[in-house]
């Protein structure tokens, strides 16, 4: 559902938007999202699993967002304000989280290698798994969008190889779920049109992403289905209207 | 100068020969490099730095090499083997010592907001500055390398800007300044071919790379400069034949 014009919808919805009403009081972190943005949703279920206090927001790219390019003039979500310094990018605000909270709920193993090991995997998640599914929404050319479908299925199942389960990690919920669950929400739209299916990857897949999709701190930070209809339409005809998506039309990775 | 029949010299030659000689003796740590790899560089500097105990292994690319196929099937250098488990990336392997070398020199600051800031920066390296410089040396129209100049000049103004002096934190030599240091060895590439001048992109510039191309971590892991003149023209007339290169002939980012 857009808006009457046909714009992305401005503000969260949902369950989404009763989380961001617990969040409106002044805190020592601002957290600024794009309610629609994958990249924000890492950073939204980390701050949620962690119980850290924050005040949310909203800095829809698609509109201009004074706040946000105050705070940083590269502009990209998700950004914070921490006693009223910047940062951006997921990785680097979900690693400060882990740094600057250690009071709260771990999402890295402690053991150095073991955190190695889940860096390295959100790491694949971000350079293969996200750009395979980004060439594959955007691609308009059908004789292109078998083999665009093989490889995002084939990095998919290099990953779901290394489930321990029922997390990537075994019983820790780790910021390796969280870097792979919000395509994994989004899946649907390859689904109708692209002839993507959870089961062409395979059962372990499965089981894994419904259990992600129905994680509380996954759950709560979700708008409803209807508000994304526009601008995955966007992406569909390959008429994204942010930088981000202008990088992945070029076939570079956003991330 | 390349060997007899056109081939990347096998080995590592000069000051890096010597301080692979004293790295023979069996450790918990295996560090795979390829001698002329800039992302092996971050790596080994990073060990000298911190003094960390390592074996080394030569894992050149341009050849095959049986025991970096064993430990890790993606098979890029750098890699480690610790304890008999293997890791790959430089940025996993640095942040890796980090974790399990607490009483070695760190190479990011103790407070955390200060290290999310480094690892921005790092991040720029990879993203902006090391991109810019790979489509500038690989990029066969002269029409289209003024403009590639003129960005990477950009970038590198943008993290010049920020150089805090007399490492890019201040007093702490760390990770971000052991994350470009590989391509300020090779400028002098760009240099002579592409029309780049360490001038042109300012004096703060042409300070810090005069310091940083000093620092003895770096002196002490670098081979004699003949010997990367095969693999560099590989570059310039985009014949290079590794896997990370025919990524970048693609115009994507290969980190
Ligand atoms: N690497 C970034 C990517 C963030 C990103 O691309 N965000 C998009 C919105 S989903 C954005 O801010 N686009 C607007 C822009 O880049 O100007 C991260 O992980 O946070
Ligand atoms: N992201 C990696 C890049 C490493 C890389 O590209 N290494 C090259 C050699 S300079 C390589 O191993 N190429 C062979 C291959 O990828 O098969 C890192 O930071 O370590």
């Amino acid at each position: 559902m857009s808006t009457p014009n046909g714009e992305v919808h401005p503000v969260a919805t949902g369950p989404a938007a009763e989380t961001v009403a617990k969040h409106q009081d002044p805190q020592d972190l601002v957290f600024y999202c794009a309610w629609y943005c994958p990249w924000s949703t890492r950073t939204w279920v980390a701050l949620e699993e962690k119980g850290i206090p924050y005040q949310y927001r909203e800095a829809n790219t698609f509109h201009e967002d004074e706040g946000l390019n105050r705070i940083d003039p590269k502009a990209s979500v998700p950004a914070i304000q921490y006693k009223g310094r910047a940062l951006r990018d997921s990785l680097v605000i979900c690693e400060f989280f882990e740094d600057a909270y250690p009071g709260t709920t771990p999402l890295l193993p402690a053991d150095p290698f073991e955190r190695a090991y889940a860096r390295l995997w959100m790491d694949y998640v971000t350079k293969s798994v996200i750009p395979a599914f980004q060439r594959l929404t955007l691609s308009q050319e059908p004789d292109k969008q078998h083999a665009m479908l093989d490889e995002l299925i084939k990095a998919m199942r290099t990953f779901t190889e290394k489930i321990k389960g029922p997390w990537f990690l075994g019983e820790q919920f780790s910021l390796v779920d969280i870097f792979i669950v919000p395509w994994v929400l989004r899946d649907h739209v390859i689904a109708q049109y692209r002839g993507y299916s959870r089961a062409a990857v395979g059962p372990g897949w499965e089981e894994y992403t419904e259990r992600l999709v129905n994680r509380e701190s996954v759950v709560k930070t979700q708008s409803l289905e209807e508000y994304n209809a526009e601008i995955n339409h966007r992406y569909l005809r390959n008429e994204p209207q942010s930088v981000v998506t202008r990088a992945a039309r070029t076939d570079r990775s956003s991330a």
